[in-house]
C-alpha cells in the first residue's frame, strides 16, 4: 500500500483557525438552504421542490464504525448523508468488532474499498489513529477517548447563531446578513469532569480568541497526550484551571458541562458522585461565582440532573437543544467538504454551478 | 417550549370518519401510481422512467423508534419512506432505550430536531403520550399496548380492494374506474385475544357503517381507556361482545383473528391456550355459526396454526397476503401527509403540479 | 399461491457458462461507469454530475436476511444497492428468526410481497432454498453452507481485470479497449479447507475454460450434493484433488485458501488447526511444489495468519483487496439484472435510451 494524502479529521487541533472557520461558515449557509426544504408543505403552498444544498455526497456512502451506542452522533450522521443525497450505513458493535475477527489494517482497507468515508466511534483512541493509517478513505473521529471534534464544532455555530445575545444593540443591528454572525471574544467556563469534548475546545477555543475558565476536582485533568497539543498550539495561556466552580464562572459568558459517568466508566458512579460533588450549574453557583449575567448554557447531552438542574436546562439561558440540532449541521458540512470533495478547507466560493440548489422538474420533457 | 400544533395520530379514534376516508383513497391512488415502477423491467420493455408518487418526503428522514422487534412494521416503513425519496432510520431496544440514559422528553425534543418524524412502536400506552407531548414533529403510533392504528388502516385498504367479493355482479359493473372501490356495510366478526388491533377496529369499523360481533372469553375484555373511547364516539351501539365464538361469526362477512400471545405475554402461554380452547377460526366454525358462506379471512400475522387452521389461512377466503402488503401502502400515504405536509387530512386533489410523477431527463442539457 | 418463473441464484451452477460470462461483462461496465462518481471532486474540478450506471433499481428495495454477521457482504449489497438509487435493508437475527415465530413460507411471502428481492445470509443450505420456493421475488443466495455464488463472482472479475499478469506482452496490447479482457485458460489452486466458496469454483471454473487443483486433508471433502452438481456439469474432469498442497499447486497460475475455521466452527478450532498444519500458503510452498513464478494470491477474508503469511498476503502477488472491492460491482450487476430487470441473464446491449448515465437538470424545463 503506497502512502497517499488523505483528508482524515482526528481532532480540530489538525486544522488551522481558519479551516474552522470555514467549516462554520459552511455549516451555517448549508443550514440556510436546507432547513426550507425539510419543513412540511401544506398542499396549498407554493410548489417548493425538493433540493440538496450541494451534489458532492450523492450516490456515495459514509460507513459509520460505532463501537459505543450513540444516539445523536448516528442520527446526525444519518440525516445528514441523507439530506446531500448519500447514504450511511450503521454498523455497531454486534455488526463488526474492529480487530476481532480481522486486523484493522484489513478492515479498513475493505471497508475503504467499497465506502467514501468512514466515520468511526471507538473506544482508546489509538484504534482510530489506526483506522486512519490504513484506510484508503477519509476518517473522521466521531468520539474518542481522547478528542471530540464534532461535538466542538455544533457548539461553536450554535455560539454564532446565538452572537446576538453577547453583544449590543447597535452592533446587531450592524451585522450582515445572510452571514455566519461574527461573536466577540468570549469567556467560556467549563464545570465538571474534563473529558474528550473539553479536549477539543482547548485546542480550539484560544484560537478563535475565546478565553476558557475550567474548574475539576484536582485528580481529573487531561492527559499528557492532549496537554501536548494544547501547548504545541499556544493555547494554554487562554486557559485557566481551578478546583473550584466559583472561580471558574467567575465573568463567564457561557457555562459548559458534561455527563460525569461517561459509558464505561458506570462501575465508578458512586465515587464521581462524590467528587463532583458541588459542580452542579445553577442558577446560584453563577450568582456567586460572578458570570456575566447574561450567561448562556450548553450541555453535548445526554443530561443527567446532578450535573445541572432543571431551572437552568430548561430555562431561557439554555442552548443545549439547537446545540442538538446543529450536530447534524456540522456534520453534514464536514461530510460534503472531507467526504465529498476530499478537503479539509470548506473556503472555496459557494455559489457556483455545482452548488446550486438542486432541482428537478415536475414538467414532462 | 412553547406548544405548537403538531398533526400526531396516536389511534383512528383521532381521525373523523371523513379523515379516514380520505386517507384510504389517498393510499389507493398512491399504490396506483407507484406499482407500475417497482415491477421487473425487461430490458425490451419500453422505458418507464422511476418516479414517486409525490415529492413530499424527498430527502426527509422518519426515525423508526421501535422498542419491540417488528419484521412487517419495519419494513412497511422503511419501504414507504424509501419509496417516497425518504429514509427511515431504524433504532431497536439495542439503538436507543426511552427514559433509561436521557428522559423521554429530553429524546423526542431531540429526535424531532433532526429528523421530520417519528413512528413509535413501545410497549405502554403512555410512553407514546409523552413522546407526543415533547416532540416538534409529528409521532404515529407504531403499535401501543391500547391502540394500532396503522394495522386497521391497512384492513381496511384490503376491503375495500375486495369488495367486489360482497356485492352482486351488477354492482361491481358500475363501479367507478380508477377509485377506491366503495364497501357496502359488512358484518365484521373478530374471534379470539381482544387486544390494541381490536381496540383501534371498535373506534373505526362503527363510524363507516359495518356492524362488529366479537368473542372472546368473559375475562378478556378491553380496558376501560379504549372503551371510553368508542363511547365517546358512539361506536358501542354497533358492537355485539359474547363468549360464543358461534355466536360472533353468525352473519359475518369477515372474520378477524390476531395472536392470542403478544410479545411479553410468554409466560402465559399455557394459561391462554387453554382459555382460547375452541377459538380457532376454520371452516366448521363459521359454518355452524351462520356466516355469510362467503366471509373472508384477515389476520395481521404473524400467525400461528392454533388460532386459524391451514384450510382457511391459505385458502381462496383468506385475504392475509394483500393485507400485509397493504401495511406498506397505508403506512406510505401516512408518512406523506402528516410528515411531509404536516396534516392529518389527505383530502386534497391530487393531480396538481407537484403531485405529477416525478420524471428525470436523460438527456444532457 | 400460482407458481410463477422467479429468478432466484442459489449458486453458479444454475447459470449457463455465457450467462456468467455476461454478469462478468456487465460488472464490467457497471464499475466503469459508475467509478468516476463516486471520486472526491475538488471545487475546482470540472461539474460532474451524479449518476447511476442504469435506472432500473431506482426507488426499489432489497431485503438482507442474514443470519450470520457478515461485513463485507453486508457493505457490498448495502452500497450497490445505493449506488443502483435504491436501499438495501438489513435484517440481522436480532431483527428476524427465520423460522422461529413465523413459518419461513409466510416470511418469504410478506417479505417479498414489500421488496423487489432478498438476498439471504442462512446457515444450512435446505433454509435458502424454502425461501426460493416461497418468495415472490427473486432470492439470491448470499451464502449458504453449500454455496458461495456472489464470492466466485467477485474473484473471476478480479482475475478477468488482471489478466494481462497472465499473458504475454504482446496479447496485452492487442487486448480491446473498454471491454472486459479476456483471460487464458489458467490453473487454479486451492490449498485448505473446501468449504462453500471452493463449492461454486468447482461447478464455475472448469466450464469456463481453466483447471482446478485442490489439496485438503483426507478428511475434509465436498459433500454428495454438491460433488452431484459438479458432475452433472462435468466439471470433475477438469479437477485434481490431493492431500497434499505441493502437489495442488504445481504450475498453478492462482493460488487460493479460505478461512480454516468458519463461523459456527469455533468448538473445533484446535482440531482444525492441527488437521490443516502445513497448509500455510507461502512462497516456500509455492516454490517447491512448482507453482508459475508468477502466481497470484486470492482469499475471500477475513484473513488469519494460519492461512497464508503476511510475505504473500501484503506482498505484490496478492490480489485480496481488489478482489474484495470487487465485491460490490459483482453484487451491483446481479441487483440490476434479478431484481430490477428480473432476468438472469445480463446480455443486452448496454447503450439503451435507460442506460445512460443519469443526469439531472438544473435548469428548469
Amino acid at each position: 500500500m503506497s502512502a497517499t494524502k488523505v483528508p482524515h479529521l482526528m481532532t480540530l487541533a489538525d486544522l488551522s483557525a481558519k479551516q474552522i472557520r470555514n467549516l462554520l461558515n459552511h455549516s451555517h449557509q448549508i443550514k440556510a438552504k436546507t432547513l426550507p426544504f425539510l419543513k412540511p408543505r401544506g398542499t396549498t403552498d407554493p410548489p417548493v421542490l425538493e433540493g440538496r444544498p450541494t451534489r458532492y455526497l450523492v450516490g456515495k456512502t459514509v460507513a459509520l464504525l460505532f463501537s459505543k451506542r450513540s444516539t445523536r452522533t448516528r442520527l446526525a450522521a444519518e440525516t445528514a448523508a441523507h439530506s446531500l443525497g448519500g447514504q450511511a450505513i450503521f454498523l455497531g458493535r454486534d455488526d463488526i468488532q474492529l480487530g476481532v475477527n480481522e486486523s484493522v489494517r484489513d478492515s479498513a482497507r475493505v471497508i475503504g474499498g467499497m465506502t467514501q468515508g468512514i466515520f468511526a466511534r471507538v473506544g482508546d483512541h489509538s484504534e482510530i489513529e489506526e483506522l486512519a493509517k490504513y484506510s484508503p478513505v477519509p476518517v473522521i473521529n466521531a468520539l474518542s477517548s481522547y478528542w471530540h471534534p464534532t461535538q466542538v464544532l455544533a457548539d461553536l455555530l450554535t455560539l454564532h447563531e446565538h452572537a446576538h445575545e453577547f453583544e449590543s444593540a447597535e452592533k446587531v443591528a450592524s451585522a450582515k446578513k445572510n452571514s455566519l454572525p461574527e461573536l466577540r471574544p468570549l469567556t467560556i467556563a467549563y464545570v465538571g469532569d474534563p473529558a474528550n469534548v473539553l479536549h477539543d475546545m482547548l485546542v480550539t477555543y484560544p484560537r478563535l480568541g475565546h478565553q476558557m475558565r475550567i474548574a475539576s476536582p484536582p485528580q481529573y485533568r487531561a492527559p499528557d497526550a492532549v496537554w501536548d497539543r494544547v501547548k504545541e498550539l499556544e493555547c494554554d495561556k487562554s486557559i485557566m484551571w481551578s478546583d473550584d466552580p466559583r472561580e471558574a464562572v467567575h465573568g463567564a459568558d457561557v457555562v459548559i458541562t458534561d455527563t460525569w459517568i461517561s459509558m464505561g466508566q458506570e462501575a465508578q458512579k458512586e465515587q464521581r458522585l462524590k467528587d463532583f460533588q458541588g459542580y452542579q450549574v445553577t442558577e446560584a453557583l453563577c450568582r456567586e461565582g460572578g458570570a456575566n449575567p447574561n450567561w448562556k448554557f450548553m450541555h453535548c447531552l445526554p443530561r443527567k440532573e446532578h450535573e445541572v438542574d432543571d431551572e437552568v436546562f430548561y430555562g431561557p439561558r439554555s442552548l443545549v437543544f439547537p446545540e442538538a440540532d446543529n450536530r447534524m449541521w456540522t456534520i453534514m458540512s464536514l461530510f460534503e467538504t472531507i467526504y465529498g470533495r476530499g478537503t479539509l478547507d470548506a473556503s472555496e466560493k459557494v455559489g457556483s454551478r455545482q452548488r446550486q440548489p438542486f432541482r428537478e422538474t415536475t414538467q414532462p420533457q
